[in-house]
């Protein structure tokens, strides 16, 4: 089962990590917007993939991988993307911190697997 | 409630992304090796902070920061940690990505909570 990891990326790339503790409201709604976040930035040129995952605390870390900084910054202004974020905000996040970053280098395993 | 975060953090600073998919098997042992490293990496000197989450699937996501790349290079090599590295690696990961990045830039949310 490895199709929730992003996989085989030709370095160099940047990640973004967003951990983030979810308020618990507005779950549904929450969930459908997290899903259709997903799909739209299947679209942006430079996505390369995302690593989702969250506790039954609501404490959650996603990491999505980009070629360049400006896919990063396309995302990041991406309109439907650009008002979630606002209602992440206003409602979802009790709080988090996202980071940019290069990837300098990368490695999976196990082996022969 | 902020304290699973890594915060306050001064660049240039370094992550280890571990993104895995756990077997399921030996769950005990495997949470009382997790924790036993998350102490042991506060140890080591350039050790910054740790978020870490995990589905009911059992797929993870944990993101250690370091100051240097020398940093990670002690921790990848403590004895212990070294141990605990093999039993992951023949028992308790199905797959794993692991990934070391360079932070660029940083930001926290929401304002003003």
């Amino acid at each position: 089962m490895t199709s929730r990891f992003a996989q085989n990326l030709k370095s160099p790339y940047y990640a973004v990590i967003f951990a983030n503790q979810h308020t618990g409201d507005d779950e549904k709604k929450y969930g459908e917007t997290a899903d259709r976040m997903v799909e739209l930035a299947q679209d942006i040129p430079g996505y390369l993939g995302i690593e989702s995952t969250r506790d039954e605390t609501g404490f959650g870390i996603t990491v999505s991988y980009w070629e360049t900084e400006e896919a990063i910054k396309l995302w990041k202004e991406q309109a439907e993307h650009a008002a979630a974020q606002e209602m992440g905000i206003s409602s979802w996040y009790e709080h988090y911190e996202l980071r940019v970053a290069k990837i300098e280098r990368a490695y999976s395993g196990p082996e022969g697997r």
